[in-house]
């Protein structure tokens, strides 16, 4: 087994609208950023597609981070693309386009040498997908996944399979809400963790995140901030980073689970100061502690 | 000095539209809900209008809790009524109808007994009448204060003076960040406590509560339920409980404050699980206590 963090997932130009500023061709993608947050902490691989769009100095600075790029594909077409608009307070955002492009054909297709990967998280991609990366994995310790509404309403069977299947489930509270089948979050956790995932992360952006397992639930501020520019990629940030860690202490106890989430909404606090992933190249691990060091404190008294 | 609460807010018929059911003619009205909330802790003494038709058996019922009713002032006319439609999963509310009747020409007369009165929670009323009764009370040793949005954008210079002679501030998200001009909490926080405050208390609903002092910043999440029914008076609970706290242990140190804001969103917790104020009635202390410490262990590992 190679002790490092799988992530599958869409990379992407995003186009944003933000209160600061309209940011075109804005490299992102779930995929980028967890990978760079993950890669604070451990060895991160990337199984991804791009189009010949897609600038090489990119893939540059991904390796230069000690990212393993070789599962990322180059097809022939456009890389996917995303256009939306963030409020003032930018609480809430607006979808303006979609393009699939490239990622419309996406069938990951595993390195031989990503099969003994320690560490898997399945970004949002068809739940059927995520299951045939599951399948190349020999073995994996830990998997975690995340979805979308768009799963969740229209590949409930498949993505049940994927959740039977996983450690850790990281969604929204909206899709919480949807997979539960019940507008109460306690409620739709317990259902949800019925379904086979030992744990659920309920991630509620500036609200902090919710951890249900067997010992109980676990509450994890976020850190109140007077520097957001652009919240983007702030929850595949979470993600990646929170498999960062437990790569990196190779541990799945409760209470290290626990720890990584406040390391993980620490990674989240830098993500938001940047436009795009740009902050995460320049933050520090030591960084990242102090911050989570802080998120424990704050709730302390 | 005389240890007690005194609250002075509304008292007012709530028609309440919930997923649960139609009810009317629920007595609500913040002073109601504070005053219950702080009763668990210490004496306390409302003062607030209602109209002729108003029932005796509610004022029985607060004495029967050792709350002062004297400040009560009984005018010819109707109680004030709010009409108010939750959302399916209760996130969000929207008014039907108000109707201030007799509250539209509250001017608030403390009797002699309440004027040593050591501990005040100005509820949301007219900011010159909170300077009023501010004005009749001999050297209190804790003021705190709420509003909403329309005194915030109506009575800004009025608001300025009663912020500026209380110790806390309490208020929600949304009004935070009007009456600080700022969409972002934390820099919103820094301006309201320029105004004078020594501290803001955040009010965030499902999402917590944040406190700014001196000490810091301190986050204090609400207790996830899987029984909430009606969130009407949930915030006057929480701040009635705060008060009460803080009177009991006549302490206003930031520890202290801290571990009464862990109470004050047990009492909350209550408040949501019963239509109207029925269960702050039921409610003991102990129990209270009990989801105080769940509240604490809740961000804890």
């Amino acid at each position: 087994m190679i002790n490092c963090t799988l992530i599958v997932g869409s990379m992407a130009f995003d186009d944003l609208e933000l209160p600061s500023g309209s940011f075109r061709d804005v490299v992102g993608g779930a995929a980028t950023y967890a990978s760079l947050a993950a890669s604070l902490y451990a060895k991160a691989k990337i199984v991804a597609v791009v189009g010949n769009d897609f600038p090489e100095m990119w893939m540059d600075r991904l390796s230069a981070r000690a990212i393993d790029i070789s599962g990322i594909e180059r097809a022939q077409g456009k890389t996917f693309r995303w256009h939306g608009e963030y409020a003032a307070d930018l609480s809430s955002r607006t979808t303006l386009a979609t393009e699939l492009n490239v990622f419309a054909d996406f069938n990951p297709k595993l390195p031989p040498s990503y099969r003994e990967s320690s560490h898997v998280l399945l970004g949002n991609i068809h739940p059927e997908l995520q299951l045939r990366v599951l399948e190349q994995i020999i073995e994996p310790k830990f998997v975690a996944a995340d979805t979308m509404n768009y799963w969740i309403q229209g590949e409930r069977t498949q993505l049940a399979k994927v959740i039977s299947r996983i450690h850790t489930l990281l969604i929204n509270d909206e899709e919480a809400r949807l997979l539960g089948e019940d507008h109460n979050i306690a409620r739709a956790a317990r259902r949800i963790r019925s379904m086979g995932p030992k744990a659920l992360v309920v991630k509620r952006g500036d609200a902090g995140a919710l951890l249900f397992d067997n010992e109980g639930t676990f509450f994890c501020p976020a850190l109140p901030l007077d520097s957001e520019l652009d919240p983007t990629g702030a929850g595949d940030t979470f993600a990646g980073a929170l498999l960062g860690q437990l790569t990196m202490t190779g541990a799945i106890e409760p209470r290290q689970l626990r720890v990584a989430l406040r390391g993980a909404a620490a990674a989240a606090s830098y993500c938001v100061e940047g436009v795009g992933p740009d902050r995460l190249f320049t933050v520090t691990r030591e960084e990242v502690d102090r911050r989570r060091d802080r998120i424990a404190e704050l709730s302390h008294c």
